[in-house]
Parts: C-alpha cells; structure tokens; sequence
C-alpha cells in the first residue's frame, strides 16, 4: 500500500547513495579526531556557508543549545521570537544547559523588529541590575514555514555588531531559506556569527546537524559538545551520508517547495479551506479546514486509512510538509484524496 | 542644608519608632527558629496579606527569586510580562538560581493580556518538545508606577487555576497598589498563590521583604532560603522596624500619592515638560523634559546644588519618587527650584 | 603498513556485519518513536540486563549524565568514588547538566567502602543545612581497568535500598566485567536500578550507549534526552550495528582478556617494567617503564613508527588496551617490537 | 530561671554596646552605595584581614556561595575537605548557584594533604575530559572546632598559586583560629586570595559576614551579591553592630577558648565520658557519653529542664559551645548540673 508521509521533513529516509556512503565510509575515533569522513565533512560545511570551522553534532537541538553554551556565559539574556524553535520546541534546554535568560520578543510570522531588539541590548557594567546580553537568535527558515528577509536579517546583525552581541542562526532549514530566496546560503549566513543546520530534515540524512563559526568559536564549542556527550565514535558513518546531503540534495529543495505551492494552491480551491498561499515559501503548507465542517480528527484518522500521515491539529491548524520522497503524483493522489473525504 | 532624595522610596531612612523598636527587640538565633520577634512579624505578616505563612527574606530580589526557586523544577517556563522587574531588574538571576526558562510577553503598562497568558500555557505531558508552564507571575504596583486592575489579576488567576498552575504577585510595592485602589489589600492578593513584598521602600523599614503563601510553599522556601545564604540569626531587629513598617506606615502611603499627584500635575503645567498625568498611580512620577531644550543631565546637577537629589534620565525620561521623607513643603521647594532652574 | 591501535576500546572499527547490518537497516523517525531497529535494540538491551526498559543515547557520557538528570533533582547529592569516569572525565558535566553535588569518595580500586557510603547517605527532612541523597554511583568495570566484585556491589546495594536511594551503574564496560567473572550480566545488573553500557568499545558499534532502568525511568530519561539534543531521527542506522555488537560480541571480549593478560606475563618480565598483574581483569594492561631507564615519550614515539599507537604516558604509567582488531599475533608484534626498541 | 545556651555561638545576643550602635547609625541606600557606615565596616574589615577590598553579606553560606560564584565558572572543579562547612552544611548550594562540581578529599581533622591537593589540580587546556580546577577551599578553624596549622595552609596556597588556582578560606570563626594560633589574622588570612568571616558567631553580632579579597574579585562579586538577593538597604544599622564586632569582640574569644578548655577538662573526668582533650582549640566541646550508660537524649531534656540548652546529639557525639554570654560561673554550674543528673 502507498505511504506518503507528510509530518515532518525529519521522517525523511536516507537516499540510496547515503547507504552506500555509509557502507563505504572510511572511520576512525573522532574524539581523538581520527574520523577522516568527519574532518571532510566539517570542513566542506564550513565552506559551505562561509565560516572557518564547523563541528559535526547529533541533531538540531544538539547544535542551537551548543551554540547558546558556548556564547553565553551563565546568566546572560538571550534575545529572540517568542515562536522560535529554541523557545518552543526545545523542552527549555537553554535554562538547563547554557543556564541563560531568555527575552522572548514577538514576531511578525519570525521576523523581529530590529528597533525591538536594539532597545533590550544590555551591557552588564551599565546598571548593578543588569545582566549583559550574551546572544541575539535567528532563525530562517523560520519552523512556522517563513523565510526571513535577508534585509531584516542583516538590520539585526549591524545593530548586534554595532553593540558587541554575537548572533546565531538557527539554520536548520537554512537551504530551504536559499532555495527560496534564490540565493547562495552564504547571503544569509553572513548575517551570523554562528550557524547550526540539519543534514536531515529536508537533505535526508539520517542523523546529525553542523555547527559553523570561527575557529575559535568551534574549538570551545567541541569542548562543551563532549561535555553534552555528543562527542562521538566512528562518527563517520553518519558525516558519510551527511557529505551526500550536502553536495547533492541542496539544490533539488526547491521541488519540495513546488510541491508545496501546488498543494496550496490546490487547497485553497476547496471550499471551507484556508490557506495563507503567500507564506508557503518552503515545504510547508499550514491550513484551516474548520469551515468545511468536517472534523479534523476524523479527517487525519480518514487519510491514514488512505495511507496518507499527517500530524493531528495543533490550535485548529493542519500542516503539510513536502519532502524528497513526496513525488508531485503522491500530491495529485493527496489532493483526489481529500477530494473523496470531504465530500462524503 | 535641604536635601530631598526623589530617587527612590529604598532610600527611605527608618523612622524613630523603628530606631526605638530595633533597640527594645527581643531575639534569638532564627536558623533555630528561636526569634520571638520574626515568629511576630511572620504571622502578623501572612495574615495581612490572607496567606497561611510568611516568612522574612533578606530583599525583594530575594522574594522574588525565592519563589521562583520554590514554585517551580529547573527548566520549567515562567511567563510574565518582559517589563516586570524579575526581567529588568534583577540581574538574569532566574536563569541561575531557579533555572528557569523565562516566556516573556509584551505588557499594556504593566497589565498582560489573558489571552496571551492562557494560550502559553503547556503541560509536559503534551509534547515531548515542551517545558512545563512552571509559574506565572504578576507584579502590582508595577515598578512603572502603575496598578494593575483587579479585573486583569482576576482574569489571569482564574486561567491559571484552570490550568493548575501557580501564581506568584511581585508585590513589592502591593501596599500602593491597595492605596491607590482603595481596597484591603487581601483583595489584591486573593489572586495569587504567592505574594512577595517589601518593608523597606515606602513602608521605611531599613531591610527586608516578605514572601507570604501556602504553609507547605512557606516550609519548603525556608529551606530553599537556607541554600541562598538567607538564613539569619538574631533577625529579629529588622522583624521589630518590618512590624513598624506593616501597623503604622501602610494607611499613610496615600500621602505619597498625593504628593506625587500634586508634582505631576504642576509639572504638567511647566512649558516642555509631558508628564502622563493619567498613569500616575502611587508615588512616581515620570517626565519627559526634552521640549524644555533644556539638558537633562545639566538638570540633574543644578538639582543636586540645590538639595535635591534625582536619578540620571533613562531613555529620556525622568523620574521623580515621593516618601515618608518628602512633606508637601518639600514638593513645593522641588516645583520652585524646578521652575528657577529652568527659567535661567 | 601495519596498524596496532592500543589507545583504547573506543578506536573499535565496526565489523563487516555491522556495515552490512547498516545497509540494510529498516529505519524511521525515532523522535516519533517510528524507527523499528531502535525499538527492537532497546527491547533487546533492556532483556539482557535485566531491566524493563532502555533507551539509545550517542555516547557514554550522554548515558551517565542523562541518569544523574534523571534520578536527581537539582541540588541534591551524588555519592561516587572519587575516581570514577563521571568524575573524572565527563568535563564537569554533571555539575551542568543534572545540576548535583558530588560526594566524591576515595575508592580502594574503584571499589567503594559500604560503611563509607553509609554514613554520608542524607535525608533532606533531616536537617535545614543538608542537601538530600539523590544516587549512589558505581562502575564496573571500572575505567581503570578493575573489575569490581559483586559482593562490593551487593553490599552497597543494600545500603542504598535500605534508605530508599536509587543506585545507578557505569556499565559502559559492563560486559567486559561479566566476562571476567564469568557471569551472566544480570547477576551484576541486579544490583543497580539504571546501568549505561556501551554498544561501542569493546563490542565494535560505530556510536552509541544504552540507558537502562525501569519503565517509568526511561520514559522520564527519554523527554530529557530531548532536552539534552539526544533525540535523533534515523537511529536505526546506529541501532543495526548495536543488535551485531549485543548479539554476537559479548562472547569474544574474553579473547580481548586474554591477549590483556598475555600482553601483561610479557611485560612483567622485561627488565625495569612494573606491571601489577593480578589487576589486569578485562583488556586493559598499565605499566610503568620508568625503572627501564627509557623515555616514556620517546618510547611512544619510536612504537608509532613500528605501526603500534599507544597513548602517550599519564603520571608516568602507560597503557595498551586490547581489542577486537588486536589479535594474537599482533600482541607477539607489539612485544617484539618492545624489545627491540628497549634493547636499543 | 538561668537560661545557658550551649548549642553553638550563633545563638549570641548581641552585646548593649550593639544595640547602642546601631540605635544611633548613620545609614543610607547601600545598592546605591550611599550607607556609610557600611562603608566604614567594609573597609575595616578588609583591613583587619589584609585585602584591598570587603563586601557585607547576610550570612557565613551567602559569603562562602558567593565566592565560589565569583570565583569560578560554571562547571569548574572545586577542591575542597569532605568534611567543610561547604560540603556539609550549606544544602549543596554549590551545585546550584555556582553550579560547580566538588572534588571533596578526606580530610585529618580539616586539614587537607598537600599531595592530595596537588594531584587533583586540573587545567581544561590538558585534555577534553577535564574540566578545570576553579578554586580550592580551605576552612578554619574548621567547623568540627579543630584549628588548621599555618604550615599546612601555607603548602597547600603555594601549590594553588604555582599552578594559578585561587584560594578561598572559609574564616567564619578565623579570630578564633587567630586566638588559638595566638597570631594576628593576617598570618592566617595571607594564605588565601578571598576569605569570608561571620560577624555573628563569636563575635555576638546579630546579622551578617564579611567577604574579603582584591579589589577586582570584590567588584565582581557585588554584581553577584545582587543576583543572589543580598543587595540590602539601610545596612548601616547591620554594620554598627557589627564594627563593633571586629573593634571589641575578637580580642575576648580567647575566654571562650578557655571555658571551653576547663569544659572539657572537667568533663574528662567524669566516668564514662570521652572527650579528645587535644582538639578542643577554640570554643567546641564535643564529647562521648555512651559509657555512662545514661541516654543522650534523656540527658538533654533533663539539662533542659535545669535551664541549660544542647543540641541533640548526632551520630552519638554532644557538643557543648561557649560563647560571650557563658561566665566561668555558668560552666561551673554546667559540670554540677550534668554530675547531679548522672550520678542519678
């Protein structure tokens, strides 16, 4: 039977020449930096987006919460969206880990005002009541779907460097961003000090995400990752299918976001549902069906059965997310499917 | 000669009868819980505010942090608003010692919005990417100046006690707020779980706050005070001017407001000065002198030749705080200098 | 050329049925708990010692202090001899991550004292100035190479139980400890209620430890494997090469022991190197060439150029450590060469 | 009815020379370093123990806690005996507030050895495992009542300062150590960067310590002392009493000492108790009644009931403490009561 699954990007299953990679990988102890697939891989993805060092590390969380310790001293103010996936999806680690306190600031769909972000920029020797203010955060593509201005983007990072603030980019679909945006990752990722991206997610690698920054920047960080207990084995293995990530699925992203406009625009033809076509930039299609008075439960137990997977709603919102082994037919048939429901 | 302090109410020097109280106190080793005369003031103290216990604590830092230590497991998420005083002004000390992820919300002078409040709250249970909602604090007076409407406390305590989350009420200046309300202050805390407040400030007691709540909240604070280094011997000499503070000087905090009424609004009538008259609510007032063309900090100093002593502008704003200490012939000899100077 | 590594365990290439076991593993979403070969690891894993369940973490380290996260909570006390890896070579991360005060106590070769450990177990409701007990530790066998006796463990076992403390295991060598006592590792599980234990080292997987415990255990540790970046999508890459290594390398460790062993009769005969025989219990051979009159870091240098790595010497003490790419004949190579080099 | 306190020197009331100094205390806003008297106190201290620089603290554990968090980073190792205030009596704060890991040593009777401490010294730099020795404690007179040599303290400061690790000594009864040692404090207080002294204690102030060290550390640390809620305000009244503390009050323990000698020496000669004669230094009796026969707990009652209040006794050990308020004559009448109720 058929199995398309839209949940997530994350469900993606390694690509042929992944396995094969990994079967072939040459190995070694990366914590005594003998991996040679490992050393490839980190300096190909600094190169990639433009920095001096990058550290592999075992998943996107891993990488922002890395980033955040290794910036921050314990007790600084990290300013950022208040939707942002470091707030709302990683189960609080920045007050474990970095031990920071956050200053969630709204956004507009994840874009932050930078006037918002200039007037909370604290110097801890300013005032006995002040912490400083350790690391601002953005993240683009943002996980509500959005991509953010390089504009916006780059207001943020001269006010940061104006100020002394260091910023990170959690680029976890920061190719989607490009793809988008039609531009080389470097145009966004110059707007950052540091970077952390995914090798699985959309580029369908079956584990680990990059860390990039300087040099120095890396060297503190792979530290703090043994402290975290991500310093790896025969991490090889996983760099392996991470390099084919890199050199060979980047550029076909943009299938995934035709997929995805055409989902909408399907969508949207459907009486009852809504959809917000100008903000599918990515893989990702967020819709309302409440008005086609068809239960949204009932409805994902009834595409299921279609062998069609999404995510239950979430605050009455349903989500598609197009991926590599999402064809634009397993979109035709997602679409004559919900056809078929909605109109019994 | 004259001087008028208008920084703060912390600067309030302790009056007489507190002198003469600290003098006659009887004590004892409180760690022993031993001292006759805290043992008073805590009783004397949770019973003012309607709560089973209280217990003394060293500031209003202390409360505040205290409570959160106690409410909530490290990593939980607090929400607030990113005005409130535990965000500005108390050194990213939530992030160190509670260890807790701060959820900061935009405030409408101080008051959060209900729905914004309601719609951040989550349960660990729901998503193995979520924080608990660990706590929800309030804070009346504001340390903007202004009281929070009993109608927002309300709205805010009822979803969180739908939701099964605490409340905790930085209070440090709550007597105000009863003041300017023209409420029992019980009226004001029946809307949280917790309240923290101070004796020093315009209640003039030299040292010391109160956290006030449940009898099992109060038993496991005390030992979470022990950790902070808040555990006292002979305290009993701050519980004798904190006993002061609470019988004597809570009815005539109005008189501050009054003054500081009387200050805004013949500052209101100085050409160049805007002064939000409406937002006056307890006993500071905040200018903006920037249409004088006069230089603030020139402003500052030729205040100080003449006695008075006024804190530095932040953001372009001035402020002025009445006391105990600032009679209404005091806020006569401030107006009058006021015009002198900026007449020359 | 030829390549003897005797570092460590940790530089174990995978073996050819781990790579194949990799190509062809059946994986998902392991964070949407969808990745077959990880459920069938962690089912597999928590049989073999004994416990309900377990749960697949990136390294040792992520294990260990994803137990103290777990067991404790913040501020509490770990007892743990003073030489244990968790002290020793986790970067302080215990006092980061779970946030606990260790207890460190002299070890009498990783075996702690039971009437030690007793006397320091303390109840929180004791006393105002004392932290609460949260674990006991132990590590067997231990990172120096000793196996520790069962009775030892038994004994504070017991202890623990009597006063309601959980015990957790540093099993990452557990079964080269059941090797040597020629049990079945249950009877040294049995007598912990967490244990870690690594799928690489001597058993060969590329990545990855296993958390064991009870259900409830797991279940808390595994949303804070989330937090701590440990949830990962495709393990079952990972898990493929850990069935191999539960499934078919246990057995042979005690090869690995005997090689140790004759590496250690050897050694001790040539003049000027002291090792202590009786305590060479799984794969691991100290000695100390001082009385040779050789430089340890020349020596090391001049093994190297023969193909033999080895680390250079700590406090004066070297080590080899055997393993599965170790064989017979390379150990009478690594002798041989010895000789020859301290011939010189 | 006589009421003789024997249960430690915190219970001292403070003497009428305090309470006249602090009725008549200049005072101010010490957050906006406006106290004078605090001033006057700070740089008093600091004097007396030979720092450039002193900080009022509300407790022996906020000074000690405070230190450490200026001290050290997070996740930094601390050296320091099993048996100090620190480890044992403070409800591992240094796990939470400066989140540090201990490395806790077996001690002789408080003093450490220097070879154990030397050993122990770590530098990040050496290896990925390690996190850095932070700081090394010492503590005297040590809490068990025993006086550290100057000998032992001098070696143990020159390793630390040869390998650039601060030292930090726990001097809450360090003018009893002075006394003891016959010797002016700065003998004493020269072997270490920061100490930190209560007022309290011996000393009969009612609130407070003083940490002292170079002017930087100092700085640093009042930052911190405002985290933690220590910033006070009218802390004058606080700082009479307790430079009438350092000026009058240290010069007298020697009486303690000495009541406590005949305490002990009378006690030696009763049958069936056991008192270490040798290791009564400066005011702590501890004795042994097991081989009367007479229970311990039945014992304290029954001196209670002749108004003379002991601690219970833990693990089977009874203290008696001297301080200001205990004549020769109350020690006369002590050893009479306790011959009356066992000869019963």
């Amino acid at each position: 039977m058929k199995r398309i699954d839209l949940r997530s990007d994350t469900v993606t299953q390694p690509t042929q020449k992944m396995r094969d990679a990994m079967y072939n990988a040459r190995v070694g102890d990366d914590v005594y930096e003998d991996d040679p697939t490992v050393i490839e891989l980190e300096a190909y993805a600094a190169q990639i987006v433009g920095k001096e060092a990058a550290l592999f590390v075992p998943s996107g969380t891993f990488g922002n919460q890395l980033s955040l310790f290794t910036h921050c001293n314990r007790g600084e103010e990290v300013i950022l969206g208040e939707d942002s996936h470091i707030v709302t999806d990683e189960v609080g680690a920045a007050s474990v880990i970095a031990g920071v306190q956050l200053r969630t600031l709204q956004s507009n769909k994840g874009e932050l005002n930078p006037a918002d972000v200039k007037c909370r920029i604290r110097r801890e020797e300013e005032d006995i009541h002040y912490p400083s203010t350790g690391l601002i955060c953005m993240e683009n593509a943002h996980s509500n779907g959005r991509v953010i201005s390089i504009e916006n983007m780059k207001s943020i990072y001269e006010i940061a460097k104006e100020k002394c603030v260091p910023v990170h980019l959690d680029g976890a679909r920061v190719f989607n961003a490009a793809a988008h945006l039609n531009v080389d990752v470097k145009e966004i990722t110059k707007y950052c000090d540091s970077v952390n991206f995914c090798l699985s997610k959309g580029l369908c690698a079956p584990i680990g995400s990059m860390l990039a920054g300087s040099k120095k920047f890396i060297e503190k960080a792979k530290k703090k990752r043994k402290l975290m207990g991500g310093g790896l084995r025969q991490a090889g293995f996983l760099a392996a299918a991470g390099l084919v990530a890199l050199k060979e699925m980047k550029e076909r992203l943009i299938e995934d976001h035709e997929n995805a406009q055409l989902l909408g625009k399907e969508l949207s033809k459907i009486q009852g549902i809504k959809v917000a076509l100008d903000y599918i930039h990515i893989n990702m299609v967020f819709f309302d069906m409440s008005d086609t008075g068809y239960d949204a439960d009932q409805f994902v137990e009834e595409m299921k059965e279609k062998g069609i997977i999404i995510n239950p709603p979430e605050n009455g919102s349903l989500r598609f997310v197009t991926n590599y082994w999402v064809s634009k037919e397993d979109v035709d048939y997602v679409l004559a499917s919900m056809k078929e429901i909605l109109s019994k």
